[in-house]
């Protein structure tokens, strides 16, 4: 199950003088209004849109994988809500959080693709900001293995509450949580809150070096890996081309990235790390296994333009767990 | 000038499984209903939206090897509308035909991309069954070198009185009018006004070799390229792989493919030949030279998933026109 905040993409190729003229800082995500928004797609080059959305990539990765899925998020009734909508379904993914029909439009993110194959986001939230407890299927997490939820949930202010009942829900039945640190800017906005999260709630987190180090304002790796260590069943650390580390309470396991012929946009590496993780995981995978499963699903994005996975991942599955 | 049905395509992978079921002949362009629209999208899977439209198409890599250019072409006014607007001026095209505000939604074509590479296309024609007369901008006509029409635009019924009034604009102006034949089953449908037109309005014929024995009902390539010889001032006969004819009154010059490394999707192929070969007709190019340079931007184009050109052309064309 993940819940998260459900955006349309809509991917260009730019230079790093647009990045400049806006003060986007690379590699970043950045929250807009709509004004905003209107502002840069203006400036910006001709689009492609694709679902996006950081843990419903993962959920589209997984039901690729071949795991059983369901997502929670909130879009507006309109064409970009119907796209999101009809591509999550087409994955296999139950998805029946009920379309808002007012307010504001399906949430969008401009994501600027550098020619180094970094990308820059800014999201306009749009209609996740309606997202709130009442659409929280408790029952349906009960029946989930995991519970995913993304650290940008704490940005739109109902998002929170109802990630809060979610982990409820979770826990009473016995089931894991897991969450995704999103990105530094977003560990900045809601350390706190982050924290008392993991101690409290979390078992499975995933975070990328940046956002570990912000998370416990650490002056480097192994200071935050220590930091860690031990407050949840497993910790997650992403270090791009230098691999992942699987910290749990007894030990430190380095995994490494898995090779790619040319990386062509980075968007959606994280999310399907986390996607081949899980999908290993509750699998019956090890923790080293099961991350040297995300790194192949990572692998698999990161070869093209855009967040979810263009192959159809369910032979590198079997092929991992046979 | 272009002048075109503005649409977005929602591209996605699929098995010859889908294409016989919904009973779609490989490579075809359908017309359908709004309520097959819906059928044929709850039954495909995840789909990527990009504009499309066969002349907007070509219009955009023109634009984008560094021609002038601009579109006519009518979206409603809601988000694809907006997508359309937005990436087609993004490249610089003139486009300020008035949005639809009542009607059908913005046009939409499924592509169903199947893993040879060829493309097969469904068009639910939405809000282009609004454009007409009122539409055409006979002035801008005047001061285009050429206006490009497809064969698609006699679909939708006002759009006929449209490019009538565009072509006569064109030619009162000592302007050229070019034609691209669309496909065959378009060719089936309106044969008879094609070649009507063809022989009173076109000077610049596209065509790939299917279309053009539709056209002309004939038994093979030979015949029917002797019959379109004389009747405008040049016709390009594309052949895939086997590239491409010159057809002019007095000669008939082959022009090779550019080769590519693989084919991805052969969405664009024609759209792309049709931009290159304009550009560098009105750049001052030979006949021959145009097409050529025709190839290299179908090339780029079949070199990925979508119709609008990824790579900047602009350098292709400083290195063909220098």
């Amino acid at each position: 199950m993940g819940i998260g905040n459900a955006i349309v993409d809509i991917l260009t190729h730019t230079d790093e003088e647009l990045l400049a003229a806006e003060g986007l800082p690379k590699g970043s995500m950045t929250l807009i209004d709509g004004a905003r928004a209107d502002a840069i797609y203006a400036r910006m080059g001709p689009g492609v849109e694709v679902s996006g959305g950081s843990v419903a990539n993962s959920v589209a990765g997984a039901a690729s994988l071949g795991s059983r899925t369901a997502y929670i998020g909130k879009v507006h009734d309109d064409e970009f809500g119907r796209v999101f909508a009809h591509d999550i379904r087409a994955l296999g993914v139950h998805f029946e959080t009920p379309l808002a029909t007012g307010g504001a439009p399906t949430a969008r993110c401009f994501i600027l693709v550098t020619p180094d194959a970094h990308r820059t986001m800014s999201t306009y939230l749009g209609a996740c900001v309606e997202l709130g407890p009442e659409d929280i299927d408790e029952e349906l997490i009960a029946r989930s293995a995991v519970t995913y939820l993304e650290g940008y949930l704490w940005d739109p202010p109902r998002a929170r509450e109802a990630l809060q009942v979610a982990s409820a829900a979770a826990r009473r039945a016995g089931r894991r949580v897991a969450l995704s640190l999103s990105d530094a800017f977003c560990v900045e906005r809601h350390r706190d809150e982050f924290r008392a999260h993991v101690d409290g709630s979390v078992d499975i987190l995933f975070a990328n070096e940046m956002e570990l180090l912000a998370l416990y304002e650490s002056p480097d790796l192994a200071t935050a890996v220590a930091e860690v260590q031990g407050r949840c069943e497993v910790a997650l650390v992403t270090r791009s081309e230098h691999g992942s580390m699987v910290v749990t309470e007894d030990d430190i396991v380095d995994v490494p990235a898995h090779t790619v012929g040319r990386v062509v946009d980075t968007t959606g590496a994280g999310d399907l790390y986390a996607a081949g993780f899980l999908h290993g995981f509750t699998h019956g995978l090890s923790h080293a296994d099961s991350a040297a499963l995300g790194a192949r699903a990572a692998a698999e994005v990161i070869s093209h333009f855009g967040a979810r996975p263009e192959a159809d991942l369910s032979e590198l599955a079997r092929a991992t767990l046979s």
